[in-house]
């Protein structure tokens, strides 16, 4: 039997994101069976310098400055998108359409008609066998993908509530620069497209239904910001005499939903509260049981079963690192749990499964263009006095 | 120096707050120094069977059945209100023609017109000394008391989010009967009304501000329900063969809000949260600190302060049970807790300085109408496409 | 049918104990149906003024400042013994042998020898109708009673492991002055006696079995503190320029014991552990189930069954607040937390049920002779190196 | 300038050890900046296709059969033992004899002769500038190193008491297996020295103290145990028809300790308590604060400063997950966790780093030997009565 081919990565991005893959693929064929191994052949960003030594200290093989180039290789085969969200959309059109496995960081575009144009082109690279998927990392949490679990066998019932949020602190005071995430030209959203995509993903998953609208109100509570100058430091100026500029994002977002199951949904993300650094949480409660999460303590999962004898009942903290668990019969004995990246590794894992495999991969472009055109429809209604507005249908 | 008179009270009402009240007016004057000794004079309850039989077992030294007779009465001091909330408007505004200091149950009435007119003749009546006091009995709660003082004292700084949500779920199951607390007629609305009304008011009262406007839904998920019939068990059938009527008011209501300080609030109330029993929570976010409440956890509050050190910030678990805590220092030593009932105590204690004092208690009957005021436009809200609807200034 | 006669009850005790036991026998009889009505009659204490207005603040009919007047009487039924543990059997024996049933706080007494003459006079009492119980009150949590009920329910399976911490910090600070506690002469012992007794109780009783052996350390880690003078202040001095006295008691104390079903247990006991204000918690783990309590959260109790799916094990927080659990049916709806001073309630609840059937309570004071023969050998084991010693056989 | 010289590793043990110490060298090197660059150059193993297979799967560039060969090579800097215990000695001796830098495996070895022997080498190594470090990795879990920093600091005050638990459950089942670990001959002793070392090299390095006396008890609650056959089935036989054999070692250890700064201890480690799956807990209260951790939320550390002001005091849950916290610079932004396999990154570039610089690292092998000299002196308790047994000073 001969050995498989193995699978040759290009990574687009040197930031937080490149980092976190790069560990993601260096990791995954150490500690997972898989069918093929990945290679990391080749590492894309714009400043030479940078990406060579980025390439040198995660290990890639090649560093180069064009992605142009990369897309069209004969010995790549696997394109890793993580750039920001206003160059997704060219460059995984250019990679199917060169017949490139995609792995597309989130949000999936910055706009509905980007998103639906790339989702329509997956849908095409797919009767080829190509593989396009996007990168909602928290799906592959071990304790979120066994809450996906649990509601898929049945165990909660009928739905009724989704309480999702997502709550961060870190431009919390009022002095933090003016960065590009709170720019609308380059960012999209606020903490709407960069967290918020995340709960409604999650939830959509999860509870295995869409939103099909929302009513929504938007804050942005500190409207400028200092500007970051040319010099790294102040130069003997205190922040109070830096120029501000505008925040032109939200600094939070909140909206209540309904689900097509019948489900009453209420969400919230913010960058604005202070003392929670990443709490990405959700509950479900159903008419026989509840779920609930919180990435904090991203190795535990509660779980309550109205099945349970009275006077016993209540909600049950599982540690979720059993062998019995997602993903965990790959790692360490049972009470060690994992870690942030290791969302990643599982999503490599099941990348390279699924392009082995032909398909099944999850979440999917379509997938992917369901939350953004959740995130318009909250945006819509947070410009028209919160009113109650559909989530547009996927074409 | 002579004694003070003692304080005649009047309570009206035989149910699960009848007996809640019974209890506080008994320990209060045990446990804390008074300026009047209360006296549990009369109780009065529509079935003179069971009202008799409720004052031999509560300590009620009277037993009468209209409550007319008792308002009346030169030798009743107050009259503390314990009914369904279609009675309150009449018998408060009685009580207070004649002169009677009034204590009336949450919420304050059923409607906004009613609430406005009581707050007018409480206005009134305080101008002769005569003390009205709406039993959001939950602002009695120690740690909610000592979260008020936080924000008081500006340790939070400019306030961004409230948080607050009410879960029960005592209805989850879709065979519970048919109450009169399901019936619009009786109760004037479901969840909304019972429970979110507690956490609206919490969320003004901590937060020192006022709401001004809602975006909201509502939710009845099982819309029929078995009618108990005349005899008290099923005779034979089960509950499939029970006739059902309709559940004419909410099951859940949610909720986003805006504050006049400039928060953004985020409300849910359900009787549908299965595992979540008595969850009244309120988390306050603001620019120097945050806080954070769980009544299933009532002797705790979490506070962060950002002025902490670095590296050694976090949510403080405060167990409030010490001395220095509102309404401790007349209780046990630290870390010995208290439980839902001595929110009623310190309610009547409260009210009886007040009362001695001339004045000064709250919530005053003009907080439980700004309450009332809210309840109704998260209606309307929900009503008009969950349209942002402005909350009635208070006339 | 004529109204059976009322429990006329004699408190003897003005501190803390005697006001939480008179806040006890006020509510029993309101809150729960008694088989015969306690009535507050006489309170004993020495000072004549501080009786006099305990008596008047917490409702007794009568005061008198000699025990020994009261035990006599023929208008007595119940002896509440709320005193030092110096005065608990000479008063305790002379009730008994007035034919007077007697509650008596713990620890039953500062000596075996006392404990044991104890247990023998109730042994004779009972076979009267008589009946004696000591006032370990944490039995009568609804928590530590369903956790008894569930180890002798048998879901547990072979008990392995009791764990039992009681840790407080009210004389953490080295200034703490030099109360009475503090002289073995009065106290007999310190952390072990006072609170060690507790878990030692709970822990037997909850795992219906007994400790037969213990090896043991004590300390005292601040081995002098102010003596309070006459006057209340410091009189312009600071507490650097106080005299110093010694202690005489044990701080903390911690030992490993055997139990006689073959469990292992480790205690610890101490008034120094900074930052925990009462935390009295036992865990036990069986072979088939684990259960674990802390008095800090006293409305919750966790528990752990073996026998839960795979994948979906973990601890449940069962909120001990359902009508199915011990005491709860006869307080408020689901949720509503009870407080420490509840306990109390339950146990004169209990008590009076006990006489009312003529026997059946606990714990009797063979029980409660058992923990000071527990108490005995821990120090024991102290004064001879920690050394394995076997407790007392009872006689 | 020139590139420093790689560091050459060849790691001896190819299980679960080895598995997380092939992952810490292949990590290292690219989320840290090191002073010299790891190579995975050999791994050793006894079972050739094994070995084989694992340096494939892992990625060493070489596998062989004997260790031997391997120290003596010329081309090998780093020998990194995950043998079991009885192998220690032997291969760390014969290693640091060729003058290669020494990562050994806890516990240092299975008697204190042997550690001792150990200790002297390594500091006669010292001298030359070769290293030696035990793998006691829960050092580097960044919350346990932050809480040694705050005792280091000195906030802690003076330190009164340490209370360590390791509590796993992995045989609580009485048909659980006879694996090697429950034999003494090769195990040396059972949750004694495997977990309970760990709890004392935490608490002796967190608490800058050592132990120098203990009164301990042992238990094996599960005396014999199904012995495995040579097929891997049960070959149509039930486990109760299984033969069985005689476990030698400890389930359980309990003990109390002395520290040299005149804290008291109490340390239990368990492999039967059910429900726990690795509660690895150390919590230390001094007179000015206290600090708690468990490991099942090891991105957590609890801290209590009796410094913050009356009224507003409580356990602080900091998320050690920010760049102040030890290690943190080099991952993830706040509130993204990491897990277990990081304490052994962070092991591999604590050594990496010592080895460039010179020494400086820890724990010592005379900190190990310490370690070795306190389960030494709890066995010799266990088996004098539970006796407190001096621990022997270091040689």
């Amino acid at each position: 039997m001969s050995t498989p081919a193995p699978l040759r990565v290009a990574l687009i991005g040197t930031a937080f994101m490149g980092r976190a893959h790069s560990q993601a693929w260096r990791v995954a064929p150490r500690m997972f069976e898989l069918p093929r191994e990945p290679e990391m052949a080749v590492i894309v960003g714009r400043d030479p310098e940078r990406t060579e030594a980025t390439a040198r200290q995660q290990g890639w093989r090649e560093a180069v400055t064009d992605w142009r180039d990369v897309v069209e290789r004969d010995d790549i085969d696997v394109i890793d998108i993580c750039t920001p969200g206003d160059s997704h959309a060219e460059i995984a059109l250019a990679a199917l359409a060169a017949g490139k496995h995609v792995l597309c960081e989130k949000p999936l575009a910055n706009t509905v008609a980007e998103a639906e144009l790339m989702a329509a082109a997956a849908r095409d690279a797919a009767e080829l066998g190509v593989l396009a998927m996007c990168g909602f990392s928290y799906r592959r949490t071990p304790a979120i993908a066994l809450m996906q679990r649990i509601v898929a066998e049945g165990r909660l019932g009928e739905i009724r509530h989704v309480r999702a949020q997502y709550l961060q602190d870190w431009i919390s005071d009022p002095d933090a620069p003016l960065t590009w995430r709170l720019d609308k030209e380059k960012a999209g959203s606020g903490a709407l497209g960069d967290i918020g995509a995340h709960i409604i993903d999650t939830s959509q998953w999860v509870s295995a239904s869409v939103i099909t609208a929302v009513s929504a109100q938007l804050r942005t509570f500190v409207p400028t910001r200092p500007v970051l100058g040319e010099s790294s430091g102040l130069g003997g100026r205190g922040v109070e005499d830096q120029p501000r500029g505008p925040v032109t994002v939200d600094d939070a977002a909140a909206w209540t939903a309904t689900f097509d199951n019948g489900a009453l949904g209420v969400f919230e993300a913010t960058r604005m509260a202070l003392g929670r650094l990443n709490a990405n949480r959700v509950e479900i409660n159903g008419s026989t049981g509840s779920i609930a999460f919180d990435f904090e303590r991203m190795n535990e999962l509660e779980f309550y079963d109205a099945a349970d004898e009275a006077g016993l009942q209540g909600f049950r903290r599982i540690q979720v690192t059993e062998p019995e668990h997602p993903y965990l019969d790959a790692w360490w004995p049972a009470g060690h749990g994992l870690g942030y990246e290791h969302t990643f590794v599982h999503e490599v894992v099941d990348l390279v499964r699924g392009i082995a495999a032909g398909g099944g991969t999850h979440p999917t472009f379509d997938d992917a263009a369901q939350v953004q055109r959740v995130l318009a429809a909250v945006e819509a209604s947070a410009g028209d006095e919160s009113r109650l507005t559909q989530v547009e249908a996927a074409r």
